[in-house]
């Protein structure tokens, strides 16, 4: 019978067959060990003369790391072994014996992991980070499909560009000349949210900044929520509501992985509600006093955004920035147009900004000002004008980066490990 | 206490606020009649002098189709009233008199629709279709989820293309020449499913098609899961248990959707498994067999997919297609290199292919000769050859096409209506 690792705790004391590729091997005496992974976990076969098939015996001295192979036998339990299993292998078949393989137990460079990035996936390390992805991912879709949220996948090719206009990738669309790869999808859910109420996208989105720093990508997958009727408060609650349920589902599922990310539990389990919320005024006064040199209007460096945190152990929100610092969609206070009703989230440990979400303009005319005085191409968002021409409402919504939390709950140094296949500035490959 | 009107029969008998925009409005003597709808459903708001405040019947007046409004007052259960609760109002208040909408209630052609598809997704037909579409997509990411597949997201900006050259978008990569946008990211799966064994991806893909026909989208979603050990047959089995599985989900979930499009769910309780299989050979024998004039060697035209569904209501998998008919990547079958290991599924109704699947060429010369064969960059290629290097195994994958799915299980006759936002020859623009 074929099976899984990861299903072997109903198979104790049968003998069944697992199929993957070799991790590890070592000889004791006269037993052989080989350590097989299939992705779902790692199991230990042992190899004695006598029980073994004399030709397992042989072929084990064939496999190098990374050769594919099956093994049969019965399987017990096992405490001290790796993933709490092990076979006392009766039969071994080769399926292809690897060449020498790239990646060995000696240090690489990030440049040449990276190029070998379709191998280095398979690391323990990789394997864990990339099932941690998986998990947050899953909570999203559930934590918004609970709450009757509708999803709406928004373009990747469009004329209405969201963002800045100096980080676009274009491409040549037909007759219709130049389409812009979406920066973000949020100017369509807003369309949603005037038809479903509640709405968002999850896609990838491309920015061509030529940014090389360790937390940019060119292309990174965000989430976009965007609800009618919703405030800038009640943004923040959701945005509150969603990462708290996305730490205790990682807490519940992802144990296995956080340990082999070494990554320091408590500091996950430290993150609860109710976040703190300042105002950006006052981060400003507080980062002023600590001894950084920023002014009002400036965007926080680096620097400033970990001095902010030093004191917290949960995610900050930094409430009405600047609206010189913001983009021309977010709504300007009414009592002050100065700031617009927006936050960033700044995440703990010095992982920076995960969140960022705003309420809307909803008024036409103002918002037509911001898109003159960002000289915009007019016709490209008249569609996003009707929305405010034909019952407008006031709403909200955020973009969360997916790489980002990603690299916050893994505990990782750069954003290169978040994503199965990063691109940047100088890597289109593999 | 502000409410959605799904949550209404939790507040039955008590006063209540819903927001959202006018769908209907009519007046029967001195009682008077709004139909407001929140995206969750729509709620009958009835005013009558005396009960509701003069100002809201002032108010009422003034209500344009869209307007967007608040309206409050006890809510009653009548089983006649659409959505099945009433609401007599004592409150109204107007947020915004909406202009005159563009989408009234006479017809307008598919063009004026589509140039207004940011407020035609208003609409009771198209708002039905999305809320399928959420429903397919949690069903699908639910089944993956459930059997342990892990999510791999691939990259939209690649160098190695994977089906043909002659439909790509591409933009410029910083100095690293052309990228080009995804057709697929089964390619970057496969190097997934060698680190976790089972994965999937499902994210946007992109063919520069100059197809002009119901059934094609620039842009589209496209589900791709890869597994590591499966031959052709386990490959099948697999999409007819995924495609039973959305099916029933739907059934359970979308049975208001399905009478608002009209649907005739019969056909759709009509798909079961086992789905009959067929080879390529028997196929063609019996389109010509039925007069078609179709030779071996040829794909299948829309009417020979058709002629072939006639006696069928379950989909169709039709296997082991030409090897000049399909991708490089797809493996032959050793005892008739002439065929490859694929399937094709037909969805009755006339829906045609909702999923094309194949188990991969595992073997390096080979696969290295296809490359050459389509004369596609080897350079490009090379971390691919490279997961036929260091334990190769058997494994098999599919592809399928979320907007084929969406419109066959909607009952559509038009793919423009299965996604938000349809990217088409012409049409770039909202």
């Amino acid at each position: 019978m074929k099976v899984h690792i990861s299903e072997l705790k109903d198979h104790v004391g049968q003998s069944v067959t697992v199929s993957g590729w070799l991790y590890q091997k070592r000889s004791s005496g006269k037993i052989k060990f080989a350590v097989l992974r299939d992705g779902t976990g790692y199991l230990q076969g042992v190899l004695a003369k006598g029980e073994a098939a004399d030709s397992a015996l042989d072929d084990f001295e064939r496999l190098t790391q990374e050769s594919s192979f099956s093994m049969t036998g019965p399987v017990r339990e096992d405490k001290r072994a790796p993933g709490g299993f092990e076979m006392t292998v009766k039969e071994l078949t080769v399926i292809q014996v690897a060449g020498e393989y790239p990646i060995g137990p000696k240090e690489h460079g990030p440049g040449f992991l990276m190029d070998n990035r379709h191998l280095w996936l398979r690391s323990s390390r990789q394997h864990a980070i990339m099932r941690v992805r998986n998990e947050i991912v899953m909570a999203i879709r559930q934590f918004f499909y609970e709450r009757d949220f509708v999803l709406i996948d928004t373009p990747i090719l469009t004329g209405a560009i969201g963002e800045t206009a100096s980080t676009l990738f274009e491409t040549q669309y037909f007759d219709l000349g130049k389409a812009y790869l979406a920066q973000t999808g949020q100017l369509y859910v807003e369309a949603g949210a005037m038809a479903h109420g509640r709405v968002y996208c999850f896609g990838p989105t491309f920015r061509a900044e030529k940014s090389k720093t360790r937390k940019h990508l060119n292309e990174f997958w965000m989430l976009e929520p965007e609800v009618a009727f919703n405030d800038s408060n009640a943004n923040m609650q959701l945005q509150e509501d969603l990462v708290c349920y996305i730490m205790d589902w990682v807490l519940r599922k992802c144990r296995t992985e956080l340990a082999a990310l070494s990554r320091d539990v408590s500091k996950l389990e430290a993150v609860k509600a109710p976040f703190p919320r300042i105002s950006y005024d006052e981060a400003i006064t507080r980062l002023q006093k600590a001894g950084m040199t920023i002014s009002w209007g400036n965007d926080f460096g680096a620097p400033d955004e970990e001095k902010l945190m030093e004191e917290y152990e949960r995610p900050l929100f930094v409430y009405n920035w600047p609206t010189e610092c913001k983009a021309f969609y977010m709504k300007r206070n009414p009592e002050r147009p100065d700031v617009v009703l927006c936050d960033d989230l700044l995440g703990p440990e010095g992982y920076g900004e995960l969140i960022g979400g705003s309420q809307r303009e909803d008024d036409h005319d103002l918002l037509l000002e911001r898109i003159r005085e960002q000289k915009l191409p007019e016709e490209s968002y008249a569609w996003y004008l009707d929305l405010r021409k034909y019952g407008s409402v006031p709403h909200a919504g955020f973009g969360l980066g997916l790489e980002r939390v990603v690299g916050w709950i893994c505990g990782l140094e750069h954003v290169r490990e978040t994503i199965p296949f990063a691109r940047t500035i100088g890597r289109l490959y593999p």
